[in-house]
């Protein structure tokens, strides 16, 4: 037994509040009684003002990949052409996913370090012209903590002319970093629970918009559990067509009371400024961002390349053996090359800083040539930053 | 405000225990890293023992009814016939759910009130050798409270010399009524999370046999979050595919040490005890069983009909306001016509006692001509049977 | 490990409801900052609605034995006259601490069947006037069932021209019987966390008149932990002289809303429909009620008399062990031939059947003559009255 | 609503380990009957573990200023004279409470920034031979964050052939620096639950001699709640002669677990390191140690002089409204020059290093001269220091 609380500080699950935690240990109820009614109808209702829609909202008892596969099985047929980019390992297991599921999916390669290239979106669309049923892209992307204009892929498409659903995975930028749903006209948003909104795992989400729930008419991707004509027959209910994990939807309902007491707004704000205060103590350490551009800097998440010849995996071993803190890794093609700081959710100053201290400190004991001071300098900043 | 516990008898979602509760309320922790490892190798291993199985079983963030899909998805391909049997609304869900993904889905009608009949299964069979990749039955039928004998099923198979596989529906059944995955020698066993583990719902299960892992080699139909081969990849060492509902595997890991604590088998003869205190309390009311063979009827539920005329929702109705507890409605056709009493989980004779006063107490509220004095036959049951 | 919730029948420490248990457990804070402040001042204006009083209440880190000390050395000098009345083990509690304290104490001998005689207090007083500085009662004396009429003790006092204080013990009644501080002209009602105000034991409570207030110039008992004066002197900002029970106190606030959101007089409604009940079903099987004036008898626990020849404790020891009921036992001079129900704090219909329903099946397992029927009788009673 | 977890680091209530906090939210169980009384032995077995005794320990539903009343009038008859030494604010108001009891109080007076010196009280003993009925000191002055040598008074004791009672006041000390009640002969050794027992406040303790124990057989100060002969009655058999803070007795025995696994020894080296690293950073700061002497300096908290000029409390103000942390004020005579940081209880390197940091970017801010580069030095330490 460590004494002390654990620094989890990988990319999600985040940390979540106590209140959230107290919530989904209440007991389990009747999901098809009046008071799950009035659940249903407040989880349901409360999220489209994180989405920031006036559209339905669907939550399934899943993962986010989970809501990514709902996503696609409810709007395409097998065999229908989808335009995916390649931010990372997260698009890169979309697209796989796409593909076996059936459907002829173009991968527009990218160099895991930049986001979503809206232009190469539009020529793609453009050169073939209504080839594509869909166009996917993470808006943030896990894996690298590179953020993509999603108002630039809506745009794309519409100077296009392409009639393509627009597919948004919003896992790890929701109830984070600003995403607006209606205004920048996305079809489907896809969102997990252990992110921004502060849950544990076991909650994924689907936000649609009326072209998007029209699709499923044209739809013949085979779909039962993921299909949301069933689950929006009961939802002005208040219910689900089968039963839903009640006790996470306790924790949501609390999740989003807090999420709006803090206020959106004051939410990515934070955030910001969390991410830009790790940005100045790597950068103060001498060491590499992984996202290039500067941005599109996740505010959720800030991955770091280690120098040649340092294992980014024996780092964040040293840090979570000796300080208690879990860092995420290098995914994929970049194993062992970059560790990943979550900065997300339930977080503020003094946890940062702990959390920055604890890979500072890590960093030396794995011999990687660093520069000190990294925490001091995010502090002045956020000292100067109120 | 309601003063008191309120008495959450459904037959599922079941009161989860205080341990339980608490286990689910533990912050979140690294899926990836080495306290998760444990954690994963340890719930997997448990569940073994609970579906009584050398082999593997899989766990998903999602309901049953995402089990059930699962079932379907890795071990099939579309237009594949499939022998299915009607013993409730459960059944039928199943089956309507095997049609919309593809399959051809052979339906041996049922009365809602009695169980799997094996020789109509090996006539079946029997009568179109070759045909069917897969015969699907409902361990316990949740509507109806009937128990069907699935070994009986399995020699039906065999003698018939088919090579189908074997699907159970456990989901209201494991970890009340006695079943043994691998000694009846069924080849995926569905479950789900809120019904005997006595956990909240979000978590569904699939225990699989050596020869439906096989049968994933030539399943055709599109899959990617329930395959099988992820989930199986990474299994031995603890970890998932994708990031699992960790707050209810620390919920799970307690559950099933609160079963091997109590023994399974106890465990399964208090839920008998409670099934026949619970009938002769019922047949001291005068009122009538729904499931007419008495060795089919249910240690999970039990459900009674009501004489004509009288509505059962409107009695379930005065049963929650006027005492606070929550039955099972009776569902498709038997709405309005039947009640449900869930008598599993985490549960004991005084609770059972307040239940059935409950009951009593508000058939006579609703106009139900009764015998008073069932309360009492049970308790004398329970009295003479410690 | 024992499946199902254990029922906590003895009269104290009561059920506690969830939310009050989840409140306890809340990170604790510093109990000198502004966020403790706005809780202590809460939970110092609540308990004003719950004790019926305009004028201070005074919350220890106690039990409520250390409220019944804090009442006497806040108020008395070494040798002073104290007129006690015994109503059973509690109040000869209450003397023999006053006696160890060095008090001079009177006690007008009780039968531990009936109440307080209003009249002998007064002839008391009258025969010694200007002797006593404190007369002490107990409202419900939990060891036997009885509930004194305060009020008439107060006009007693009124009528015999005595200014001794009055002193009241409301351990088991707080919460549950009507009870009114200012309005009865009580100087100190003393009070426990544990009953009716639905927290764990850890609480004690002392509220107080302005004559009780201006009798602490001249008391001369030793104090310092229970002195009220350090502890008024900071009440109105909402802090305490010493650290306080932090998390109890997150629970009293909880608590106080529970009460508040059912209203008072619903809650003590409550109370006595559930006395009723029980008393009805006592009546059926045929066994003496302890508590011998029908007006008497409390609607926060039953004491029952077991017929000559039946030991209590083995009743319920059978009880405990068959049914997982914890019942009171006879204490002091009724150990053995009483056994007493709980039926206070957070309770309701169906908890008090399952009792019910658990106490009659062990009866007759210790082989107590008994009419059956008893949980019938009660539970008519409860449906005939909303 | 603060996004975040608050860094609650006054030398107590100190942060409450999760595995405490759900404890204590169990359910209230019968505190006399057979699960209690298992408990009952567990804790009190625990116990002598952490005070490292043989001999019994007392467990009060009080605080830590319950447990110095209890020491006293267990021991004590009215104008005993007692010899306290004056190491800052809680031994003053030891001494103040020892005056209020009646006792003949004489304070060795100290400078509130060195520890006792164990000469002076041989001095003051070998001056008034058998005056003295015990002599009290503080191990761990929590105003000051100066510990004493209580081995060293108790060899002075003995060297001045007293037989006065050892007293000694371990509440900001138990379970974070070494302390040994039987091997140093102290007498009687008052503790609270709220600081190195990682408990919430609410409960009190004594762990006494052979010696103090038979005092009790001439001690006159009235007592009753406290009585340690009451207390000790049911002892073995796990119960309490009144209702005991159960709940907070589930959380003892977690917390005696959690000290137990992570063995005491590694406990107080933990405090140890955590002590020196802090006191690195504030000299890093160039600020002053209240402290003088080094060997005397807390491993519990740090108390920090701040330069002529500046006020504390609004430094503290700062640190808590900029960075959500709550810093100890400084008590009566320190009052504004002085803030106090705890790092003691449930603690680690990280949390330190957001502490610190939250304390140099708030002295900043709050216009206090100070070098940067604490948390770094603080850090450096760490790292060196496994």
């Amino acid at each position: 037994m460590r004494a002390g609380r654990h620094f989890l500080q990988i990319p999600g699950p985040t940390n979540v509040p106590d209140r959230v935690l107290q919530a989904i240990a209440r007991p389990t109820i009747d999901h098809r009684g009046p008071e799950f009614a009035a659940l249903g109808r407040r989880v349901l209702t409360g999220l489209r003002q994180v989405f920031r829609t006036e559209q339905p909202v669907i939550v399934y008892p899943s993962s986010g990949t989970g809501a990514w596969e709902a996503a696609l099985v409810n709007t395409l047929s097998p065999g229908d052409a989808v335009l995916m980019y390649e931010t990372g390992h997260f698009s890169t297991l979309w697209s796989q996913m796409a593909g076996r599921l059936g459907l002829d999916v173009e991968v527009l390669a990218g160099d895991w370090r930049t986001g979503v290239d809206a232009g190469r979106i539009h020529d793609a669309l453009t050169a073939a012209p209504d080839r594509y049923r869909a166009v996917a892209v993470v808006h943030n992307e896990t894996s690298t903590g590179v953020t993509s204009d999603v108002a630039a892929v809506r745009r794309a498409l519409d100077e296009a002319g392409s009639d393509a659903l627009l597919l948004a995975d919003t896992i790890s930028s929701l109830g984070s970093i600003d995403y607006r749903h209606d205004e920048w006209g996305v079809d489907v948003t896809v969102c997990g629970s252990q992110k921004g909104l502060m849950l544990p795992p076991g909650l994924g989400f689907n936000a649609i918009s009326a072209k998007a729930r029209a699709a499923t008419g044209k739809a013949r991707l085979p779909r039962s559990y993921w299909d949301w004509e069933d689950m929006l027959a009961t939802a002005d209910d208040g219910f689900f067509p089968y039963t839903p994990a009640t006790n996470l939807l306790y924790g949501l309902a609390e999740a989003i009371d807090l999420l709006l007491e803090e206020g959106l707004d004051q939410v990515f704000a934070r955030h910001d400024r969390h991410g830009e205060a790790t940005r100045r103590a790597v950068e103060h350490w001498g060491l590499e961002l992984l996202a290039t551009v500067p941005d599109q800097r996740s505010s959720a998440l800030t991955a770091v390349l280690l120098p040649e010849g340092h294992d980014a995996d024996h780092f964040r071993r040293v840090a979570l053996e000796r300080f208690d803190v879990s860092l995420g890794a290098g995914l994929a093609r970049l194993r062992g090359r970059v560790f990943r700081i979550g900065h997300l959710g339930d977080f503020n100053d003094l946890m940062l800083a702990g959390t920055l201290a604890g890979v500072e400190a890590a960093l030396r004991l794995a011999g990687v040539p660093i520069k000190g001071g990294g925490v001091e300098a995010a502090m002045a900043y956020l000292a100067e930053q109120p």
